[in-house]
């Protein structure tokens, strides 16, 4: 199998070729760039010194069109041209931006500041939350693969949303996540000088991926209001944590709620919910493709924690990005996904 | 002006020592700990070799009732008998510990699971959150220190509740901290390759700095409800970070709550309320006894999002003792308080 | 084949457990620890949740002799007991602790503190530095693994010993390393507000790796000289640089010496000797079993500057006793060991 | 007193900003910069909310002129200009670039690829490592303030040079220094991503320190060889070590070679020669304009280890320059430059 991932030089990318290199059913790996032409892909990335011989070519439309899938890992914004000449040819493909997720054209253009992209193409673009949306992905051409905060979230609220268990105006999402997040581009903000020793908040009700979580909140429940979202960068690479705070509609223990969690997620391989009194943290899923959960009642306020852990990489890009790749092709979905964190 | 630190050998301590080592009306430090008996200080703390030629004594009640002024930076437990002790003497008393910030003492063995302080002394003591509290401090002998979350906390919340803006059962607040706050005892938990590249969330709705901060809002509303408190442990060492949420009255906007806090802390040297759009970071504040406050309503939502940065060693243990002691002693409250963040 | 680890809940024990769970040929881990009876092993580790279902054994002698392979990863001074008591079973043994590696029983009294190992464990005990005595190794039944620093020092040396190339008296190594190499255990100088923003040197002219290198360049040219070797703490979890500086025989340009380091390593696949001019950083190892080098010669001085990296508890440590064992047990020295670095 | 701060937006020029705003003898702090006019000094630098009220100027020369004192802490290259035109002028000027401190132009124009400055402001230059050169620099009007690596490393080797005591062909320096070194710039290598956890070696035998330290040298001991001298990024902020190796002339003992330093540096106030058996690290000096430096003899090798640590903002840039002005205009040197370190 011949599998394309565009984009290749950012850090959604390298992931995906380290995922694809070690996967049993991928045969090549295509990588491309709008930037760079004809050279070694370990000249960007001395890591790979003797382990990638590929180079990295230009945009060649025509030519990954023929291929069997193609993972699209560029910017939001490129990233919609590409998937609507992609539509309809030979190559399955995920796209790992934003463009597709949302599928209210408005409202791409009021968070993104851009045009949307056609609107067959946002037809035919399935939501990729794995475990949530399975049988669509598994039918699917073409995936929008969810914003890392989106994932983290939306896998921490289903279980309530689906048993319909909290006040579906009442969520607050505390999220926080590594510096790669942020991509490769070297930015003030990205400077370790200013990052080391140092915690922010930023984009403050104005980050892009509050109307994808609300997007899929009101798929599962109409009456889901508008969420309060926050991030948070936090002096380390990989990561992301979202602590989310909501209100129960009746009083439920945490060992209810756990047990209700578990089997939600019972026979999903990369969602692991923690036993009641344990909490993850971001190290526990250091280069996996793992989202760990962990929720606790508050009978004090009648309001529910829930703690959700991914880390940013992987199940917040590359690693859903395989999984989904999986299933469109029918494999089982942890083929070339399955890893031990690294630890410590 | 002599002046004694109990426990000095701890990380309040340190930061004590250097903070009085250079305040203009302190002559002398005495230095005391329970578990050292004439040690040179500096061997506790190499970066001192030079600087201090002080030893550390045992404990010595007689001695510190005749000093001028006495920090107690000993761990919540022990502290309670040495204040009980300095009552009624010469010394004036800070105790940073969370012995005496408790006025219920069934609130105290319940959070701190033992034996609550003396009711005298739990009534001598007053509240040291300066902003909030100038003269009872100004004329009081004992004070119990803020607890370092309850600082960045309450200080961000004042104005709001002190104008009845916000519905008093709906506070929220995702809590971050460096890993000096945690004290300077080796544990597996802060040890460096259990915490770097790590984000993790502990003591999930038991932290006890919650019912200290119930305390006081219930003290400026009646009506005050048990807040939603978690705190997480972020890879630095120093600086503090609360994220607030919590549901307007009616609306405001971001323009009209900024001037609301501008106003409320205008006479404040230490609080600096950040322009409209600008938020703070913990590195902002690093080595000093600011806290910086930023707050954004979202009309979305109709919530409103509070963030509060201190340097929890500064004005969220040390510096806020000190600047205590310049109140209690007639001085202005900035004496040796006032510095320039070390940045980057 | 049913594969021991002794001292599992050390960090070396966890990547061994890592390691050996996804190797083809195991088909079952045993965790031993002196201090644990019956615990689960997930409990010591919560990023194995779900995926570790083990329990941690205590030390049972009988049980280990006869297991196929085991893996002690305890203290040096521990060490030595177990080691002798497996001599001659069927278990064959790698040794990760320095019990094993001198020689000479009156050195590791004098850098160890303690009493050496019996004659014949010394002498049954092949020292695995893989590379460099492949031979032994494959017909050892006991290992001496080398330690973390050696490794990276010796192999960024062996080439210059082998040709003969440098003053042999003029070894200068400069060595850093992340903070895992200190182990698990709780100390002052393992607590993050220690460690991080600070660089600190440690034992100068005492580490008990000294007499291991010297040992081993003697063997390679009977005329070397004691070494000076300085080790430092880096504010990271993993990886450790050797910088090593030493005096050419005769000129040398950077071209000649680095086709001499090719030749030498060609056959190795876990040496990558890097281009002329590129110089390998730690994070392009981490997660790996590589040991990455650079070598520049400086015509001004006419000494030469070799660079060598590793991740310390890989190729360090775990790792290269995985590789070990791989030979001894006569598969291919990769197996389950081969694996890209994760990157960033 | 007015004083000009030329540059003032870099690392660099924020550190003089904090201490010239809080030196006794400074009235005024004007600042300029290259690609500013008259933006707000604290748009630039948000911790400076309501402590700095400056905006930032363009360069204007001739008001620089006649301004008390000026600071240099433009790029090398660009500073070379600036000091010419100030030549004679009433402004007495600290270059903090590198284009002053080489006083042979082939060698700046080799190592500085570029072209050098003038003769005659060379020759009024001078070379401002003030513990060494006291006496000319209070007679200086024209400073070329030492780079952050020569300070550390020549303050390490002055005693044993001044003394004769090492082979003057012998001398290797391993530095190590934290990113704020590299300045404000936002590049490839200062991303956070690229540098937690990580460990890197740069420039080697290619640094531009290198000839200033030999420069030196050369005049302690016209003998002096040339040097070994590398750097390597450490994932910290602040803070530089230089460990240097070197062979004695003859046999001397560690107490003999501490007592040899404690003697040449007694009445150097910014000078910490540790006890014997007590080394430095980078925090001990954190926010200092302290050096520290720590001896130590190898019996073994006959070879001496020295280890000499700063704050590479303080004592390697800003902390020194003000030092050195202190000098220029009859102050003690210590004015507003007696800091005890942040610590943790």
């Amino acid at each position: 199998m011949n599998v394309g991932i565009v984009g290749s030089t950012g850090y959604g990318g390298v992931e995906l070729h380290r995922l694809l290199s070690n996967h049993p059913n991928v045969d090549n790996c295509i990588l491309y760039s709008s930037y760079l032409d004809g050279a070694p892909y370990a000249e960007q990335y001395p890591h790979l010194f003797d382990l990638s011989h590929e180079v990295v070519n230009p945009i060649r439309i025509e030519e990954m069109k023929q291929l069997d899938f193609v993972f699209l890992a560029v910017p939001s914004g490129v990233s919609k041209e590409l998937s609507q000449k992609l539509l309809g040819e030979k190559a399955k493909v995920v796209d790992l931006s934003g463009d597709l997720r949302l599928k209210n054209p408005q409202e791409y253009e009021e968070w993104y500041k851009g045009e949307s992209a056609s609107s067959d193409t946002l037809q035919k673009a399935v939501y990729g939350l794995t475990e949530c949306n399975r049988q669509s992905i598994q039918e699917a051409e073409l995936i929008a693969n969810p914003g890392c905060f989106p994932t983290a979230t939306l896998l921490g609220l289903a279980p309530l949303f689906h048993h319909e268990l909290v006040e579906p105006h009442s969520i607050i999402i505390d999220a926080k996540t590594g510096l790669s997040g942020a991509g490769r581009k070297a930015t003030q903000s990205s400077h370790f000088s200013e990052t080391q020793e140092n915690l922010r908040i930023y984009k403050v009700h104005q980050h892009q991926h509050t109307p994808e979580i609300e997007q899929q909140l009101k798929e599962w429940n109409r009456e889901a209001g508008p969420v309060t979202f926050t991030t948070h960068l936090i002096p380390m690479t990989r990561g992301i944590m979202a602590t989310m705070y909501t209100e129960l509609k009746s009083t439920y223990t945490t060992e209810q709620l756990h047990n209700i969690y578990q089997d939600y997620y019972e026979k999903h391989p990369f969602i692991r919910v923690r036993p009641v009194g344990q909490f993850p943290s971001t190290k526990e899923v250091f280069g996996t493709n793992f989202c760990d959960i962990a929720i606790k009642a508050d009978p004090r306020t009648n309001r529910v924690t829930i703690v959700s852990v991914i880390d940013n990489l992987l199940k917040g890009a590359a690693g859903q990005a395989v999984q989904n790749m999986n299933l469109m092709l029918g494999l089982d979905e942890t083929t070339g996904l399955y890893h031990y964190p690294i630890y410590p």
